[in-house]
């Protein structure tokens, strides 16, 4: 297990309590010894939520009742634990979360589906959730709008640093605020990349409304990014509003132009927290030594566009370059052409750190190898690959692939 | 650069003259210091040709140069030269084939596009090709039919033991040799594996029933083998027919029935000869540690097994378990899940080394760990999964995830 922060770590930012959002964090003892593993998350009566969820066909079952919790729009509580991801465990799978959920509901006054669960760790060990039901009274005394950082901590596997991100936007005239945590390290690719994210305002925003811009956002922020290529089978992102701030009224779906102007840098806003924490995630890959950010041009369209960078991106020929400092535009070659989308060796132009270094099906002669070669031993690696074909374009994120990753997956278990 | 000999290696094996066919490697200084880099490949005039090349769209100008010239189904001599890949060397890449295969065809007395070129190594550096045709003398000097572990050396890179396969079969009555060599490690994934691969045989077999045979055979071996996902942009696979053995005439095309039926024991020794060397080209695995069979039944169809077995295969998560002995079938789990193929959690089994581990969507209560622990420290992996959907089914090998890539492929420029 890493015991080492990650040196692309960023520090913890100040989060300001937001009005009627609670939180708390215990130790149940459920895998790890001496710290706390089990969260619980208050929000009062009345809240929405939207979640988006991995697209691995063999979810978790905490996946499978946030899901359908989530087509009721409404929520009371979320309870996360870390340690065991309560995933392909049949039946006994289905009944934690639904005892998990029955408790907690209990305790909040509000109906069973209104209590999101989310699980993290092993995969195939049945969740002992009476531990975690045992704890929940305790962790409803102890809520407190302070309860951010404990939170983030409380939800860490192979994590190094805990992740939180907040931003203000305006709604008309009035400031609200969006305040989120996420967890996330190995079994990271998109949709979604692995891991669990918390977000919260107290903006008060109509389901369907906020379940369209949280799509869009992962869209551009949790799905442009990639550790290891490996989709998890619990990644939730869930977005919850309080409406506990004053602000003119979003009006409903129906009146579709209203309404984005209106929620115009609401959506802005989320999209930074949204970002800030996808790339807290991949700065805290397994192992990673070096944040690396691929910018595709000239591809036929945008898709083609994703598809090519993610595969760059995943490519442990072109990760492990990286990682030795190597810039090696012949492996980039490489992963352009395996991607399978349209791409002609002769157009196509590799460039790292700002200097075209490939053009036109060959090397640029006498390029300025100096700054190239300073650029790859800093910790931010930028690539930028043009098709020359047409105007698609798209950026994915990515981290180096180096020896702390097989530390940390060779003995995962033991 | 590694050095030692992967612990899976296999023992050259004795390979008998194959009438027709000599070999020659000479030290051309391309590269790599001390050793023999350039190898020469020689058969006897009318020899028939069939070949297999890289799926990736940025080729090197080897293959389009072999693909041309397989297209006239004739072969007089191959070129190998290892070091340099001659990739993404645009107008000098082509001049470097042209010239070399010019200057070939001049001493064998055969038209250029008789001369089959292929390159391995560094992708993007200019092949400095007057070295390679300034030893080509030297090589037809020293043509020998005793010369297959010579050139089986000759080709390699990051291999660190010689790969060479060879088989009988029958034609009607008679006997007639198969024998190749190949060379890959690095840079290996399907359609077609990262490596080259030449095959002779001494049977009179027209160029259209060669390739048939070659392309399925390659589906069957190379194209189900990984070892990192990464699809090279010089992978050849070249089969020869010198036709210097006495047996019944294959008959035109238009006879497929019974050209089919004559040719079934040799496309079966064809068979083994590719599966030998792809399994030789896993088991030099950059740092594999562990050779590893997947075998997927119960998908929908075949298509779809192949898929979800090679999701299986380049996930880092399961190689770096694999790595680390343990049978994490968690982390196959979530692989499946991840492959984007018809998948129900609730009727996935899972087993490792002969034992079903786990059954209907859970870990099967009280299965025997034992033999499992005892499998997973063996140098050979057996994984099952089983979908329980349908008929489909496939097999594909990999190797595991080790510190061993990384030294490797961190430093391979420096």
């Amino acid at each position: 297990m890493a015991t080492n922060v990650s040196p692309l770590a960023v520090k913890l930012p100040a989060l300001p309590a937001l009005s009627g959002v609670r939180m708390a964090a215990a130790e149940a003892g459920i895998r790890y010894k001496g710290r706390t593993d089990v969260v619980m998350m208050e929000v009062p009566s009345g809240s929405t939520v939207a979640g988006v969820f991995t697209s691995n066909k063999c979810p978790g079952a905490p996946v499978d009742w946030c899901r359908a919790s989530v087509a009721g729009g409404k929520a009371r509580m979320v309870i996360v634990n870390a340690g065991n991801a309560n995933v392909f465990t049949g039946r006994a799978g289905r009944e934690a979360c639904a005892a998990t959920a029955a408790a907690a509901g209990k305790l909040a006054g509000c109906p069973a589906k209104q209590v999101f669960v989310a699980s993290t760790g092993v995969i195939g060990e049945v969740l002992p959730h009476e531990k975690l039901v045992a704890i929940l009274p305790k962790l409803q005394k102890n809520l407190s709008e302070d309860g951010w950082e404990a939170a983030a901590r409380g939800i860490m596997t192979t994590d190094t640093f805990p992740k939180a991100s907040t931003r203000t936007a305006k709604i008309g005239e009035s400031e609200v605020r969006i305040s989120g945590i996420a967890k996330g390290s190995g079994m990271i690719a998109p949709d979604m990349a692995t891991m669990l994210c918390f977000i919260f305002t107290d903006a008060k925003i109509p389901a369907d409304a906020l379940q369209a811009m949280l799509k869009k956002g992962c869209d551009a922020s949790f799905n442009c990014t990639t550790v290891d290529s490996d989709t998890s089978t619990s990644d939730t992102v869930l977005l919850i509003a309080t409406g506990q701030a004053k602000h003119s009224r979003i009006p409903a779906a129906a009146d579709t132009a209203t309404r984005n102007r209106m929620l115009a840098d609401f959506a802005r806003a989320l999209n930074e927290v949204l970002l800030d924490l996808a790339l807290q995630v991949i700065r805290d890959g397994e192992g990673a030594q070096k944040l690396v950010k691929i910018d595709v041009t000239g591809a036929v369209n945008a898709r083609s566009a994703k598809r090519i960078a993610m595969t760059v991106a995943n490519s442990p020929l072109v990760k492990t370059a990286i990682a030795g400092e190597d810039a090696n535009w012949g492996r980039i070659v490489m992963a352009v052409g395996k991607a399978g989308e349209p791409a002609d060796r002769d157009k196509l132009s590799i460039g790292v750190g700002g200097v075209w270094m490939a053009k036109d099906g060959g090397v640029i002669p006498g390029y300025d190898e100096a700054p190239v070669v300073e650029h790859m031993k800093g910790q931010e690696v930028e690539i930028a690959i043009d098709l020359g074909l047409g105007r698609g374009k798209a950026t994915v994120w990515t981290c180096d692939l180096t020896h702390g990753y097989i530390d940390i997956n060779g003995s995962y278990r033991s």
